[in-house]
Formats: C-alpha cells, structure tokens, sequence
C-alpha cells in the first residue's frame, strides 16, 4: 500500500501489520483471508481450511487460527460444515429504549425467549446497588434475546415485586418489558449504563449458543422512574461478535 | 449457595455453570480461583501454576488456560514472573469530554506518547465518513494512551490541516488535543460514536504492550463544530481488561 491510511478509518492502521519486528504468520493468513473476506461479500462460502491451507502453504493449525479469530471478531460465521462471511454487526443505540426498540429500528425482528422468572429477598449486594430495600421480594427475569430467530444475547432484570406484583402471571416472556411497565404506568426518568467486554462463561455459551469464551459486551443497567426512583437493575450480555453500540454526544 | 442469586447482580448469573450438562474443567479451575481474587485483594500476588495445579489436582495447562481468561478479563494481570490480583477497570465516561478529562476525573494521570503524526490527501473512504473533500490535506495524529504511565488505549485521529494548520509544529503530543483545538477557538458541536470489541492486532499489541489478540473496546468518533461541520474521525482503542464505559441516558 501507498499510505498506511488508504483504508477505511475504522481500520487497523497499517492492517494491524507491525512497523517492525515480525509478523506472527497466523497473522498474515487472517490478513489473506480478510482479503477473500471483502471479495466474497455476506454470506459467501469460503474455502475449507485444508484448501487454505494449501494454497497458502501453511498448516491446517495455522488456517484454523486465523479462522477462529474472524470468526470471533464476527466477520466470517459458522454454517452447517461451512463458514461464510458474516453480515455487518447490528448497531443498537444506547439509550432508555428497549432492547425490542432498538432491534426493530434496524428492521430486524426481535424475540425473547424466557429462561427463568424467580422471585427472592433483596440481597446485600442489590440492595447496595439499587436503593431497593434489603429483605423486599423483587423480581429476576431472566430471557435470551433473539434477532431474527438468532439468539444474540441473554438479559437479567431485576425489579421490585412491589412495582409488577403480578409478573409471574400476566406478563407475556416473549413480549418488551418496558412496554409492559409503561402500559402499568411506570415512566422512565434517567438510567446509569456501564459497558465492557467480558468473555462468555459456559452457562452463557450454551443459552446464546455462542463458542466458549468468545468476547461479549456486558452492559450493566440501574435506571429510575420519573420522580427518581430505583426501578430495575438489569445486566445485558450481547455477542460481541453480532453486535456494536451507538451514542449521539451533545456538547 | 442458595439461590442463584445471592451474588452481585453485575456477576454472572450462577457464576456461569450451566445447570445442566459438565462444566468444562478448566472453567472449575477458573471459579475456585476467582475465590482466591477475592479473598486476596488487588495486588494480592497468586500461587505458581504448578502450586494451584497440586492444589486442585488437575494438569498445568488446565490452571494456564484459567488463568489465560482471567487475566484476558482483567482480574489478574501479570507482574513481573508473577501474577497478581488486578485493580477495577477504569470507567470512563462516554462524553464529549476528552480522554484527558476522563482520566483525570478518576484521580489517574493521563498521558501520551506520539507514534505518528502524517499529512496525507483524504482519501475516498475518509470522505464519504466525515463530510470531508476527497483529496483534501487532513492529518493523521496517532497516539499511545498512558493512565498513570500505564499503556492503556492507541488513539488515531483525522482532522482536516485547514482545520489545524500548525499541527506538526505548536502542538506537543502528550498534551490534551482537544484542549488545543479548544484555544484555538474550536467549539465541539455534538458527536456519533459506535462501540465494538475486537482482538488487538499483532501492531497494537505491540505497542499497547498486550497480550496478542487480547479483546479490546473500540470507539468509532465522527464530531462536528458547533456550526455543524464535520470537524474530526477518531478511532479509539482501549484494553478490554482496564476500561469500561459509562453513559447516563435521559428518558
């Protein structure tokens, strides 16, 4: 390349290639098939990874290295036997929105379905976290989330049974829970979210689906009403590999 | 423990072992040590792996790859040819507010070190992002991000030289660049940013100074002036291990 910034500004400078020093060779496979990646476009098939292999002339270990990075980084997908190239990641805004909300913006159709509604005292840490009362009964709602049939993430919300006392019998799991609480008349005021990456625990894996360890988003939520009051604490994990976060900043 | 639910809510829920099937070996590794992290505190220097290996009865390469994820979290981290308990991840607020500002707001002390400073015409892709005139001059300021002489981001930012003209000459990079910009009379309008996480590069592990491949935050910055003109494109990287962000969201 001419100028290491002839590429799209999202990407790595230099292709993530070093200035000096060597190559790691897995590297500059994943670098050979990013390009195979960008000529296929969504949802091509590519080669085995022994074909790969052999026409970069490296080992089978080496093709499989560089395909499981792509594959976690979200930029080629499993299929059946096959792995083809992955669609962009979807882009939900953070904001008090839903989750059903954001997905649908997207023209995605959103889904949930339930693992568990369990009923329990406050514990300490909650308590702590949320100004709830130690010992109150609250709510944990706990669903995986789909997009298009695709499970992308699981979610746990945690709310004072006193705000929804009939949860447990009226409440449709596959439907938005915050349009479940604003139909009760519960209004939003303000929420606190912090978001890191954290990798997928084996209970994680299994409910989404996704490989072991692969790096997810976590966004942590504690949001209150419109007179400020602690409303729910929820803990959102999305695949990292399937999804990115939006924000507009005003100055 | 009693009820799924006797833990932080930001944990996983039943630490991340399925209720049914096996957990993987290594994960019951993981769980038993991140009881000793916490026992231990930050800074808390951990057992060898051959001693957690005689400990748990289980092969070295099963501790390895628990220790592996637990320092890829950022639980652990190694000191020296030890390894010791982590520190919280920094939280930095998503604002218009500068790097700077963010950490110094958490007591840290930010700072940069320059990998580069180009001139180069903007080329297509640049453009269509910001608004900007293909082939018009725009700098590319690349920096590494220190919080209290820690390695902890890699910053690229593209701004048009109309914009800075003196750019390689008045300014000193490990100052804050918005603090320039700012006297010199430019206002921030408003910005769109869009989280993801990738795998560091073999570039910028190295010169993050992470382990290869390590999941990292990356933020996407398109910002405009107070007029509402396309003022500058910035790609942030930050260890997935040390950062976390944080938004308040308004109903």
């Amino acid at each position: 390349m001419d100028y290491p910034n002839d590429q799209a500004p999202g990407a790595p400078v230099r292709s993530g290639i070093p200035e000096h020093g060597r190559i790691p060779k897995y590297y500059a496979v994943k670098a050979r098939i990013a390009v195979l990646v960008e000529e296929l476009g969504e949802g091509g098939l590519i080669p085995t990874e022994r074909d790969l292999a052999d026409r970069f002339e490296v080992a089978r270990e080496t093709v499989r290295q560089a395909v499981r990075e792509l594959v976690l980084e979200g930029r080629l997908r499993r299929q059946g036997r096959g792995t083809v190239v992955a669609g962009p990641k979807l882009a939900q805004p953070l904001s008090l929105a839903s989750y059903t909300e954001g997905v649908r913006r997207q023209g995605r159709t959103p889904g949930r379905t339930l693992v568990a509604l369990d009923r329990f005292p406050c514990p300490d840490a909650l308590a702590a976290e949320t100004g709830l009362t130690r010992g109150e009964p609250v709510w944990h709602l706990e669903r995986v989330l789909l997009a298009d049939d695709e499970r992308v993430g699981l979610e746990s919300t945690y709310l004072a049974v006193s705000r929804a006392p009939h949860l447990d019998t009226d409440f449709e799991p596959d439907s938005s829970f915050y349009a479940y609480l604003r139909d009760r008349g519960i209004v939003f005021g303000d929420a606190d979210e912090r978001i890191e990456t954290v990798l997928a625990t084996p209970r994680e894996a299994l409910l989404v689906g996704t490989p072991p360890a692969l790096p997810m988003l976590l966004i942590h939520r504690v949001s209150r009403d419109g007179a400020g009051r602690p409303l729910e604490r929820v803990r959102s994990l999305y695949r990292g590999d399937r999804f990115s976060f939006t924000a507009r900043l005003k100055g």
